[in-house]
């Protein structure tokens, strides 16, 4: 592999020096490396949004993409970095639960802890460990491609699990996830959580934050303009969103807020 | 060409899997492809700001390089996927309207309706056509150069022209197209739309959103400090600045508000 | 070296054609040159800031990084276009004092004024010389390697100082230079600024904007969640954070605000 892919997906944003700095270090260690930008705007310190990210992007990418990760709100704490190694592909990362997503997806994964310092930068900050220490291990990695020389593996590492909806009273009551750059909301709600009939003609019974949505499209350009309606989005969950406007400010609903559908 | 350009031009933001996704999908397709972003913040479904940003930039990129643009609100109808030859360029995008100013400026165009369906991911959504179909479309382009395999040419598309200035009463009247991150207002008035004499010694009466500009400089680092200049921007339209100020704030003006310039 | 790498530091911001622009003009000059972005969101025209983030970022690089820096509010007037040589890397960028910190940090710098117009695109426009001067010459400069070709050296260019902490009534007062994306408040102290018993022991007498800070820890994560607490980041500055919180909003401080440590 001649330029290996190393994705970036962290939570530094793009006002600074610090997403410049990492992608020095790496290419310092080695300047074949293809620098993938995935986001720098998770928001900030929030695992689960980092998760998201990474989780429904990696997929796509070629066999032996290096995803570096950095969401760390424990950076310089006891907390483990990782090298994940998936089915085809490798993360580096804290050992806080940024990888859940992975680990629910890939079939089987193999988890180490890094601690062949001799791949840190030095000396190691306290509160840069995206500089010292995940970017150069990427980096290295695109050059040894040996996932044993940087840590013993482990079996117990952070991960946690994506809000699942539960029903209760006629209904399933889920939440919202994240708003995009359109002002859609995803929802943790599946197909499998609708009803029947709610798949086969598009009736709905959803209420989020005391607004109703009335139906289930194929995509949101179904909707008219300024009714806000529900459809499966891209990643698999249902989203609801306004044709040609935003669902987020239209409902006044955004992340945490809770989505209810009457099933019966 | 052994590292074929593709660059990326989308209304997604960049808070989310999406820009990250598209790139994956183009990287599986053909490692070797550089990816160059132009822009991920159009505004959300405008596909006029689309057009001037693609517009803007393309002429600037080698032969060769393919543009794909994502300003795609009617994902999941039935709008077509294009792929259009430039001269020396191609563009990959949906048939809105979106590639109206590189119809203006290139000689001759080639329209194809992208119908070969072998080259999309499979299954195709109903919401993220950029993941799906148009990413796809462009690194396969990379891969093979046979736009003809793509699909058949078509002579009708969705296009539009730039709001005109109209002259009336001893005015020009025009319209502020864009904001930029200076606070600097594009506007659609050309030097060719100004008085002979304001060209000459640089007096002009241009009137905006109630405020008076007196002044055509050379640069907007010649007026002085809090006081609003006109000048020729680098896209060949007058835009109104404030030296070391944001125009934008200081006149309350934005986008889609009236311009007028006294001629008698 | 068959990738030269081309980084990008601008207040251009990202949501129109100007990055795509200066992106495609370095291409077609050097097909081959890698383009790293440092950041595009310093704030618009403020060459301090601008100053920091290079000034913090290029170290990282590797040996004959040229590094483009465009912040740069005197466009179109006298002021110089430069080519700077450090130890090991390029820099270009206008003759305003963006690059005052890496004349700072380099041991011994060669400073020319790019005056080989042919170098330059034809024309020049008076307000867009990140595409007109400097991405040309940075381009060029990775396919000819011939810094003294571009400009004779020159001895005299703008530079500034940091602004420098001052010792007066018992303490030490320094000032906020800039804010992260958590909201961590950067200042212009170093360790050496603070009382020997603090670096000691953690115990300080910090305020900042009517607000107290007593602790100095090692790495901001060990404060408690919603107290501000002070710690040495990873630029060589003590910061103010709150663990998982945002310490510019909890303090209601932001850049230029000062900051006061008693000293005895």
């Amino acid at each position: 592999m001649s330029h290996p892919i190393i994705t970036l997906t962290t939570d530094y944003g793009t006002n600074d020096h610090l997403v410049g700095t990492v992608k020095g270090v790496i290419l310092k260690i080695n300047p074949d490396a293809k620098i993938v930008d995935i986001t720098h705007n998770v928001v900030p310190y929030d695992v689960l949004d980092g998760a998201l990210a990474i989780g429904s992007a990696y997929k796509y990418f070629p066999s032996k993409t290096v995803h570096l990760v950095i969401v760390d709100p424990g950076v310089g704490t006891e907390r483990r970095p990782l090298l994940v190694s998936g089915e085809q592909q490798f993360f580096v990362g804290p050992d806080n639960g940024v990888f859940s997503l992975v680990y629910e997806k890939e079939e089987r994964v193999t988890v180490r802890h890094v601690t062949a310092e001799h791949y840190f930068l030095n000396p190691v900050s306290k509160t840069f460990h995206g500089r010292d220490v995940f970017a150069p291990v990427a980096a290295w990695l695109t050059k040894v491609w040996q996932t044993q020389s940087f840590g013993e593996e482990i079996t117990e590492f952070a991960r946690f699990s994506l809000p699942k909806p539960k029903a209760a009273d006629g209904a399933v009551k889920g939440v919202i996830l994240r708003v995009d750059a359109f002002g859609n909301l995803m929802t943790n709600l599946t197909p499998a959580d609708l009803p029947q009939q709610t798949l086969k003609n598009g009736a709905i019974k959803m209420q989020v934050a005391d607004k109703e949505i009335g139906k289930l499209v194929e995509t949101f350009a179904q909707g008219e303009a300024g009714v806000p309606v529900a459809f499966l989005g891209s990643s698999g969950f249902i989203e609801i969103a306004v044709n040609k406007g935003s669902a987020a400010k239209q409902l006044g609903a955004g992340r945490g807020v809770a989505v209810t559908v009457a099933t019966s």
